[in-house]
């Protein structure tokens, strides 16, 4: 007989249950609001609004609105340490372009996202939705998945 | 009876089973190795020693070994895009000071350190464990736990 007080899970262990409540997450439930910058930006801007949103990567759009490319700290600190003219290098210079960006979609998992971010080294993914201009497949940024949000939603799932 | 098949936990629903794990990890289990400089360092040292040690945080100790300060890449970034003139400053002037630090001991669990990541917005934690200097209480640091810990706990608590 089934008991009567508790939870009973048929041959789950708590691996299991817990393994399956990461993936059951979805990027769209757990996404954050993305900043994005313009390619033309000059990489003193890019730092400029990096520290007035309080961010740690910025994603890089077209005149179409299109995602073309990612910029973090990393990057920003990089060229901020060499010789150029920060105030004259636009961002496209140093960020890292389409079709190199790791990305993540809407329906993907907080574990695919986490997976992702701990595989290719990275600080935050662009959430990422297909859109057609011109003929041409594009992707919109819809939202970043970073190792922040992993770590709020860690904190979430430890709360009692 | 008790169900000859699967687990039984008698009161705990899967939040329960979850937070319950998430919290009996202890920071001894999961730390990182520390990358530690020294007080005098340059800013410019500092920046160079971070790109090759691939890391996002350093940790600034005194000559007897104690743990001083912490110096991440948003305060090397700010100070790069400044006017000083980066070979000259040590990293004494930028980074966050003891006793304003938040830091985390290794008998406490890795829901307590990704919570303290959260809510003070860092990066990283010193792992400490309490040193007498000469009759003084001070700390030394034997690790870190950083966002990038917290993800890959995820992503390993997400593995079936």
């Amino acid at each position: 007989a089934r008991p009567r007080v508790g939870y009973f899970y048929a041959g789950k262990n708590p691996k299991g249950i817990i393994s399956q409540k990461i993936r059951s997450i979805k990027v769209s439930e757990i996404k954050a609001v993305p900043v994005v910058i313009r390619e033309e930006t000059s990489v003193y801007d890019a730092i400029v609004t990096l520290f007035l949103e309080d961010v740690g990567t910025l994603f890089v759009v077209q005149e179409d609105g299109s995602l073309c490319g990612v910029v973090s700290r990393k990057d920003l600190l990089k060229i901020a340490i060499g010789n150029a003219d920060i105030k004259q290098v636009p961002v496209s210079v140093v960020m890292t372009r389409m079709p190199n960006l790791v990305t993540v979609t809407l329906d993907e998992s907080a574990y695919d996202a986490a997976r992702k971010i701990v595989e290719h080294q990275v600080d935050a993914l662009p959430v990422i939705r297909p859109m057609e201009v011109d003929g041409k497949q594009k992707y919109e940024v819809v939202g970043k998945i970073t190792k922040t949000t992993i770590a709020k939603l860690f904190v979430e799932l430890g709360k009692e």
